[in-house]
């Protein structure tokens, strides 16, 4: 466990964060074990989020010991951070009333001002919904490709689902701090074993329907260089390899979600597949996932304390038919 | 206080609820008596959130007795509640990519779906920020209309100061059922006095920091009558009077939300001015108005078990220069 | 032929305009008799605009005698002429510099404006591109359904493909006028013969590569109505009954547009059937189809002089990918 | 002039193209001497389009000798040409409704696709309004900064009232090819001088109410370079000198446009003024700006058949209160 207010010298390299190499066969099998498809009755759409129980939400409001709140998400708007070009555009924030407008009807003793936005809903920090990813033509709980529909939406498995749901305990892995580095290398791919041993020297323990949240360091690289978020989204980073699957699903968490743009280590483990653990976490375990997460001064607070669970609040928007949500959650100590 | 479980009979008539005339002057008397600039520093954009410390904070973790949460937003999407041609259009959400797309240079193993929406911030549940209303050229801490651009928005007093301040104790004044309506009819104006006996007759204090939240059933009866929104955004609504201002600055508050469009009473009891609340609560005290809140579920949890107060977390988005917010509160109980 | 400046009789009721029997089989019928799929080469995407040669280009600008010139487009905002909740919002124009804001880096010497829109491409004055409708999985030229996806939209018969086509000759028949109307009864069922005698008693012909322009008076309805547009978008119209396909077909039109919403007698003539001659004219015989022109100010003048051919200049954005687009088309006497 | 065919030797070197010493008070001379407010009356919005006469338009009609159509637009999507960030994003193009989605009531056997677009309306091929620029608290004809609003847009002086005068007699001056550019070097700014002689050696004269297109080969630079739009939208470019102003107001000209971002020679011939020529032609002569045009075809077809006018016919959309619209220009020789 780190001590409070001690710097984790940097020399340190705690942590193997090594690829290793899978198939799709490999994949299937991981899909395979931890498929929860059923466990909440075959019409539910909630998945590993009913892992949320009263009992969770009362116990993680009691986590908070000082009433510090963090907001995790980036700033929404044109500067960032995805690139030029993207089916995901940035943030187009528009006002449709000014103050210097005269209000109809009334003269200048009064005004207003009102806006509006156009965004992609993953464009920023945000959490994917269960169906962002199909496999075989099927996702959580089995629901078919028709089950997203141009006109409606997402009919089944919409992340609004998590209206209510997406508030209980969090537990932050500080993989980055804990390995010794001030950012993980573009080639990181945190293994299972990685994040059991992380929680473990952080003395933090992770358990059922909790979210994990995963700093890699990767946000504040980019953000430090000071020369915009150029390829932050969309291409190489560090992240989760396709082994984490089985510290998450063993443990039964609800989520996960990390401070990179993909959550997984990217080149992916497979060379038969993309976004592997989105096909196992998303589609089959029913796991939500967050990306974009802003974990930087949550992270040097809980170094500083040496406490890694808090309250965790971050519910979506309750966008009728949306796949997925831009957030901004909120970590309670 | 009502017993727990025992409804409330409809034919008692608790509480004035009557409209009182009132003037610029008078309105302009009780702007100045509340006004905050400069309390919390000259720069400070923050206003009555402020009031919302890291111990508030805690302590409102404790009001969490059984871990249940509400989600008290209304679905955003073109249903409503904007009427036809306001320039607040209802959400248009619109999918990117489709799991029945190909992806590119994928066969058909893996699929995905990805969306966007077009809204406006302040059409469904939401925030006004500070800089939502100006009176005589000025908004909170003496910012005049030069702050709201329409190339960079809210240059102060934007919502997003609320990013990690909107989390805290709420309260219920359930006025519609204290009073013994169903919802209350159109016309009724809720004064201080309203507020301040439906308090105490709820067992409930209302004190320093709180975000409180005021039921008048109008929601409901709206969504009861099953014809639509029609007018419910825009026309005629029960809401608080000018005077109720007294409770909600005399208490020190952080925030007013209701179950009504305007949060007001309106038609206004100002003939000579349009949306007076606002000029004191916005402009002048920096207290926070939220809007078209759904408060039905939780009322009648409260009504269930006598217990009105609860942690609130209606954090607002990130967008930067945002005037307003969607957001989803939730109030745990 | 209506004689220049003399206003034709209201009580004369020339036309048949009575819906007729159709049924699946006998739309299959007419698709496949009209079917042009292959006449311009298996990759075709142009269809019936093919049609327009420069030949016939330079013989439509001949057809100018005064240079008048009509816009044939209903205005693009918020006021209509979608109702509230369609799938197609009114467009919605937003701001995005205002010469209020001061221009970074400058003084208040020089300023500037600027602006966006979020905008249906089918919301008002429109073409829809041959895409737009699909029978039996498939549209123009057999492409499958396949060939419009989220991501990418039409990769096959967009309506980009009129960007250097949508000039040629336009006539215009102005059923309502020719059959005694001010506008046309909300059942009338405009046939093949009814246009073929409007079009003799106009004395103008309508030939190869024409782009032909049906009025039945129902956009001055509503808007002398002065109610707002209604149920004028989605609701019931007077329109081309089925057979109206034999002349427009026969005559090898390249496209057809109105002043209704969608072009057809609604409801359909077609029990079994929805749009079924969406089906016959841009699934099979490659012709295009405008809805909402405001052909008032052109059929006044038509009425005028005589003349019921002109220049016609309706090009589409170049949107890529767009199914359909808004235009401004012009009409050059 | 260029002989039919015959190319013109890349060696030779026609043209001054030297940036020229101005200063806010040369500027405000021409500002002053081509001013036309009033000229139109004291109400009038058009400018200089007022010059575009049924005669002019019925001329232009007749320079037609081939019917060869060209589409001076380029492609409106999300690969440019405006950089990461802009407030002008690149147009959103996405699907309403796909023929994959089921139809509501409906089988399998008729299907739609419908699609929508957000887009900045001076983001790619586009007219500027008169009111996109002010001067001096001014634009057009004397309106002040408050005749454009948030909430209504353009009160004055909208790009709509284009809407039926933007056809008339095109002239393509191509400066790169005459000058015996491939194109033109980034700080080439063309004079007044410059332009009357290319249009003698091209054999074609500019008269009153001509739109005239002035071609610099930046377009094709960009596009040839194969590594997408870069810099183009907002960086430095070749284009017109504030001496040029000179020929366009003295031939009476009613528009301008040019294949660059910005029209003008960038960085401008000012070091006290932004967008000077802005200032001369729209603020005061009342004169229309295109920008984003592709004039690569025309050009080639010009130099070919040695004709360097034509029909144009570039409307815009109807959008009330718009400062600018997106086009898909036509020149029909």
């Amino acid at each position: 466990m780190a001590e409070a207010g001690e710097p984790m010298t940097m020399s340190i390299r705690r942590g193997d964060l090594r690829k290793r190499e899978h198939t799709r066969a490999s994949v299937e099998a991981l899909a395979e074990r931890y498929r929860t498809w059923g466990e909440w009755g075959p019409d539910d759409e909630v998945g590993a989020a009913n892992r949320v129980t009263p009992e969770k939400v009362l116990a993680a409001t009691r986590e908070v010991r000082r009433g510090e709140v963090f907001s995790l998400a980036v700033p929404l708007d044109r500067a960032g951070p995805q690139s030029a070009g993207s089916l995901r555009a940035n943030p187009q924030h528009v006002m449709l009333v000014l103050p210097t407008d005269p209000w109809p009807g009334e003269g200048d003793l009064q005004r207003f001002s009102d806006d509006a936005v156009y965004m992609p809903l993953q464009a920023a920090t945000q959490w994917d919904g269960l169906c962002h990813a199909f496999y075989a033509g099927h996702t959580y709980n089995g629901r078919d490709t028709s089950s997203v529909t141009a006109g409606h939406g997402a009919k089944y498995n919409s992340i609004t689902n998590l209206r209510d749901r997406a508030v209980g305990r969090g537990v932050l892995l500080d993989v980055a701090r804990w390995s010794g580095h001030e950012h993980l290398p573009p080639d990181a791919s945190i293994q299972a074993d990685d994040l059991a041993r992380c929680a473990a020297d952080q003395g933090v323990e992770v358990g059922e329907g909790d979210f994990v949240l995963v700093r890699t360091g990767e946000l504040a690289r980019i953000r430090d260089a000071g020369e915009g978020w150029g390829r932050y989204a969309g291409g190489p980073a560090p992240g989760l390899g396709v082994g984490a699957a089985e510290f998450l699903c063993d443990r039964r968490v609800s989520g996960i979600a990390t401070d990179t743009w993909g959550m997984e280590a990217i080149p992916y483990e497979t060379p038969d597949l993309i976004a592997p653990l989105h096909a196992i976490l998303l589609v089959h375990a029913g796991i939500y996932i967050g990306e974009i997460w802003d974990l930087e001064a949550l992270a040097d607070d809980c170094a500083d304390d040496g406490t890694y669970s808090f309250l965790l609040a971050a519910q979506p928007l309750t966008i009728t038919g949306a796949v997925g949500s831009p957030i901004n959650p909120l970590a309670i100590k």
